[in-house]
């Protein structure tokens, strides 16, 4: 079966229920916990190189797949607790990115497009 | 149609292909993108009680959409230059995590659990 | 004696040469260490009220001083690198902020002034 | 005049009684508002090289010192709320780290020292 960020979304929610941690589960403290576990992914690829960053060897890559999990988990269950369909979302921020960074004009430059080329 | 996190990715994917960005995405830079998104979310949240959190003005929970949509995009892009599978990732963490806190011995407390009840 | 921001600085740049690791402290690099620890920092305050961060147990204070520590030392290391003082840069933009949140029109508002009541 | 922490940690103090923001500056939110500024700062470096971060053009070292310039106005604060001497702190971490990466062992490897070396 194929996961969903639906079901994994219920599976947060049945989690944090089962062990009446829906108290702490507010925005405010689920982004602080998205912050911090970013933090732990950031600091994976820290002394790395871009090079290396690209070929991680399997150690690094385990955990790094960790902290992934840990951020997913997260965003998930803050947009869940929000009410957000971060798929619709992000789909949609990608269309007006597609307006905003015309291919030919934004072509190989990072320079023209400071904020976010995502 | 129902979106995925398989086809968001490919849309990233042609995205930074039609741009020629593949070039600034490596998993560091990416790191770094998704650490200063997730700021971007956390200002929104810094002056509000964890109450005021949990019931956004449509502003504000707009703002919040839009900063999760970014977030929700490097993220995927990220987990996809990685060749690592977020979904798969996530589940296979709270199984993990489910072993790891127990939920009769948890219930109620953040304290006992200090590190990441997701 | 008391200690300053100089002298911190140098004996930071002393401890990167005895060690060769001159070459790891590229602003890049130092920026997202820095983003690491501030994220270990944000993560000691996630699970508590704002009423319980400004009471912390000794433990927990221990622990956030060890995190304001690292934070302190790689923000210093970092404006070092730079060559920004960062006394300077931070008082002048306290200048700034004074004259753009009049204190008369911003008083007990956090709503008005949502980017950086610092 | 030489600038001091303690004469910014001051100022800061009555800019927020002034304003009635100290409502505002919990530790919680103080960490958050940090978390903040650290990931503008981050943002600054992403799509740069390490060998471009280490040689910004005016325009840009001028954004990340005003960057660096809030990061240290809302670390300041933060250490001052929770009473904490960040000089006295980052000046025990760096004597902990010298003991902890020994020179000759630690010399020119990342690798060998993953958390910190700051």
């Amino acid at each position: 079966m194929t996961e969903t960020v639906e079901r994994l979304a219920a599976r947060l929610r049945d989690f944090a229920r089962e062990r009446d941690w829906e108290q702490f589960h507010t925005p405010k403290n689920l982004a602080m916990a998205l912050a911090g576990e970013v933090g732990e992914l950031v600091a994976e690829f820290q002394w790395l190189t871009p090079g290396e960053s690209a070929s991680l060897d399997d150690e690094t890559l385990a955990r790094v797949r960790s902290e992934l999990a840990d951020v997913t988990n997260y965003l998930v269950r803050l947009a869940d607790v929000l009410g957000v369909d971060v798929l619709a979302a992000a789909n949609a921020k990608l269309d007006e990115n597609g307006r905003r960074y015309d291919a030919d004009l934004y072509r190989g430059s990072a320079r023209k497009a400071p904020p976010l080329p995502p």
